[in-house]
């Protein structure tokens, strides 16, 4: 299909939120934290388990710059809805600590990226498996059947350890990429996005940053910054096939370098979770909504070098611009991927159309410019 | 002070959400479900410890029309920030079960709430605390020193039972009345507010009710069905001491007739507070927003009667539209709160303003009427 | 009743566990750790509500030495079983902070002890209620209506002030004072117990202290370090009436000097819950069981003091012997308490027996003393 | 290496806790429930990764005789210790559903074991994955490294169905077998066991199943029954290299055809780590103790089939007698682990000794017939 022009929301004069963004506007502003996708697109027509069409692939996130696995960070968690698998949640619950990338997939290629990812670590690692260094990679997913095939088994290893080579910081390609590559939500064509904010000095100057892969949603309920973007768009928009409602999920990656303890990971990923409901999710019952997030101010040496060890830990009467922040990025996230995706056939011909970006502008200036403020306004 | 005329959202025009509302919108809908308050309000001038001035009070909500300790319900709950306290919450969590009233207060009354609510309890069943008939009341606060006294200990057990005594079905007087009588909400007067829908029968015809003492959110804020109220009416609109930020609370208390097991029950709170999000609460640290939720629908007979009982259960995939509810209704009720409440002074001379209705149907019109819906909504 | 001679567990010739013991064997060995109590004891033969019998009373915790409103400490939690209260509880799960005493009663004075706490807290802290200083006290509590008359209330604000000031370090009264005055444990006289390990200093040198309020069991589960001494006994040793079995709590207390985060307190608890079940209990549906637990190593000032502390914190690799002393400690509280208790007479006649100490002592030698260790056991 | 005769705990005269076992003493006495084993053992010598030694294995439960895709049963699970992992808990946790077959196997081989539990369900439902029937299974692991090449990925796809094909009701093979072959326990070999329990039918007459994969705790800690077998064998009997103390896991799987609801079993689910914690675990840092259960007694069908359903529940004052069936089942269950495995060689000539049951006998005799009961014991 013809790819038409795509820009990010705030290319369309569209921001979210009270504060700053980071110099990409993306998750890769928190220093040391890279993204690689590796995309498989290929084939069309009918769906023949095995053969496609392929609409799918990985997305690697690599905190601290690959050095993950001997200079742990303190990480936390959040379920929303609990319909969907992050391989590894239970011992991120339990050690509050990130020691692998983190990787983001279809459903039926978790096994498959947690395999690359442990091939990939042993590698760059070899005593892993050796001494009792088994690792138990993350890997996040969500149901990219509707459009590919998801049945055969596309994802190989070496796709795996190419999304995690081609890792980078910098800006980030959003949209129909990656683990992406297939994804749904809102009815749109959804995918990865994402989204970053810097506080104030006076707030302690952090960066947290967010990356979603989205697959959730229906267009009813699609919201930016609270405008009923998707009422509005209508239902009729959608002249294709529509999923049922049941399905959609939505992964969610918060990163940032303020000091945190896993405790307050754990609350700040919550607050995500409102970000998602803000976008216009209600978690339906077969969703997965997860949210992962790690600090990458404290580092946590592998090994047995030190009985007690120094942390930096926010006060948590600050931690709510954090809050704040998580919130508004994890909105801008999701828009971001639907800006970014476009249209998208897939198996049995089906077509998922992109969010119309025209379309957008003009409900949101009808909102806003049309509207002016009232006159005592702050 | 003189109180303006109040109205509910709807009166004004405004609804949230895409299903119907109750006959009374109000979380006596569900059946058997009944709402008293009882009111303290006296004294005006500096906080005198003991003295006053005095704006407090209690609401009861009774479910089963008060037959809740012999014919019990299922139950469940959510804590979305837990700065804050419901007495008897861990039994309920662990329990699944409704057993007693639930009772909403200021934060230093949970105690003497308790003991009223077991005093009351014992009247009605003199058993309680002979015979291993111990019960721990549900009695959940948020904290109104701002306005009233709270070090004063100003509520009593006979104005606990007062509340419970004065528990009806039918209409439910909102904003500064019972427990809500002192609150303060997104910079503006708060209290109690409540909502209610009505599923339409292909979807199960179930009735859900939100019942909310809202203490909770700052005005910049504030969002009525995603229009951004607060920032239009813009930090200035508020004239005198505001709060600091970090406080405040909301308890939600959720009632449906669905026939829901304790999981699924929990799993509706979740998305109340979705509803909280979308109202404008970041569920800062230092706030409260805690959820309970029940169904009527099967009894939990007290007592060793029957080994086995016979629940008719929700089929999870059902369960979307109660979320939708749900979400929709905590806003409502959240809106209602404001709508009702009337400006009020308290200790130091402090004045809490209302939310100005005039003001919201205006930015709502703006918002709404002047901007047509596009010409393919649906 | 005539009261034998009681001794501690070790004064048999009976220790638990790999790890030495502190000075006073007791949770104060936590430096700055007090204990109070404070007893109620008055009135025999039938119980006529609000006369008596009375068998009750209120022990008070204090950490810091009673400074810890505005030097707060890091604390945790884990719920075994959640039939019962501990109020407070939400908020020190949601922050991971102690800032209140820890009260132990009886279920229906949590509300008084809670009213207690306050008062005594405001009088040396006047800000309290006035300006956001709102305080949730730590208060659990079990049922003792076996043996005392809960519904009469006896517990008043004065006598929760009384144990509060009372609280000393050193060596803690144990058995049938305070809030265990009137419990029962494995159908045998409960009540308080306390016990302390101290790591070598390879492993740390931490001391970890544990309290217990014991409500909880039945005779025939009683195990002393694995030996079946219930079993041994026999169900025929109580020849008086028995608790129907479904109730029975366990309030568990844990302190420590080693420096943990609060996820890592939450772990601690959880394995004192291992130790509760070694002790016998099976956690029963009516059984309240709740372990809290706090670190004396870091504290957390009041107040927006700064913005990132410093704070030291255990490695999670050297955390493995804080759990085993965690287990043997709370194994050795639990049969401290019963060691400790008197038999006691109740409402209606009924009356408690003690744990007979010569019978334990000739159960456990035919044990170990009659059964020589094998040849090559280390 | 030649293997002794193995027996089961209760052939050598030793019987743990107070309920009847089932016909097998195994979880395939609850019905429905099918066992089958896949081994993998080839080679010896240093490890060389990729060739061996091989020590590995999988083992499957089939729930509801395979028929669990579409008939499915309520399900619930407790953490532990969550430095583990078991693919599908998440969604398991949100739904309180079991939808797949269960397997275990070595850490590295959760991915691959999720592909092959996949592609046997494919086979039988070819809509999976094709028009969203997603699935997750669940797999649970424990590391195996210390005697198996566990980096070499021995475990294939076809090895995973080889178990589920094997499945079978009646004796299970325990001990060195399947996912257990190449496991470590109380510094003994460990591996698969089970046991079972029949409840009088005055208590409900309902069968409870468990079985461990148990790769779990030190010597020095092990018990049976409350005896310290592991205390007196002494940390000497062990003449081999030990692994640290860090290591080690158990994944427990119980069933029942007791009618519960989700929250019921998830209660279960935590008394059986009370089993665990008794069997001489105390839950170290590094070590995987999860639990899934579930119940046969009340099936969910797949699909939209009906909107509200009937469901036999349990009251839960009727839950007791589960609670420690749990319990004294998975002591002998992880005791039958030891009994059945074999003295085992692997990785670099390391040979990990059998719980000496010889030795276990004349301890057992010593503490309970060399002892004999109290006169008045019951």
């Amino acid at each position: 299909m013809s790819e038409p022009l795509r820009r990010r929301l705030r290319d369309l004069g569209i921001g979210i939120g009270r504060f700053d963004v980071g110099p990409n506007n993306a998750i890769t502003d928190v220093a040391g934290v890279l993204v690689g996708h590796h995309t498989l697109r290929r084939g069309t027509g009918r769906r023949k388990v095995g053969s496609g069409p392929v609409r799918t692939g990985v997305t690697a996130i690599l905190p601290n710059a690959g050095k993950i696995f001997t200079d742990r960070y303190i990480a936390g968690h959040f379920v929303l809805n609990g319909a969907g698998e992050v391989s590894g949640l239970t011992q991120l619950a339990e050690w509050g600590l990130l020691e692998t990338p983190i990787l983001l997939t279809n459903t039926l290629s978790v096994g498959v990226a947690s395999q690359g990812a442990i091939a990939w670590m042993l590698d760059k690692h070899p005593t892993i498996g050796v001494e009792h260094d088994v690792i138990i990679p993350l890997v996040g997913e969500c149901d990219d059947s509707f459009l590919n095939d998801i049945g055969g088994s596309h994802v190989k290893v070496e796709h795996v350890r190419a999304a995690l080579d081609a890792a980078r910081g910098g800006a980030v390609a959003e949209g129909c990429v990656g683990g992406g590559t297939g994804m749904v939500s809102f009815d749109l064509k959804g995918g990865i996005g994402t989204s970053s904010r810097v506080l104030p000095e006076e707030l302690g100057g952090y960066t947290l940053g967010i990356l979603v892969m989205t697959n959730v949603g229906r267009i009813e309920d699609l919201r930016v910054d609270g405008i009923p973007v998707g009422r509005e768009l209508g239902p009729a928009f959608i002249h294709a096939a529509k999923r049922p409602n049941l399905y959609g999920s939505i992964i969610v990656v918060m990163a940032t370098d303020a000091p945190l303890a896993t405790s307050q990971i754990n609350r700040i990923c919550k607050r995500t979770a409102l970000g998602i409901g803000r976008a216009g999710s209600y978690a339906a019952h077969g969703s997965g909504e997860i949210i992962l997030g790690f600090s990458t101010a404290n580092v946590v040496p592998r090994g047995r070098v030190q009985r007690v060890r120094r942390f930096d830990i926010l006060a948590d009467w600050a931690i709510d611009p954090l809050y704040q922040a998580a919130i508004e990025c994890t909105e801008e996230a999701i828009a971001n991927a639907l800006c970014a995706a476009v249209p998208t056939d897939g198996v049995d011909g089906r077509v998922v159309q992109a969010l119309p970006l025209d379309r957008l502008v003009d409900i949101w200036n009808r909102y806003w410019r049309d509207c002016p403020p009232s006159p005592d306004a702050g």
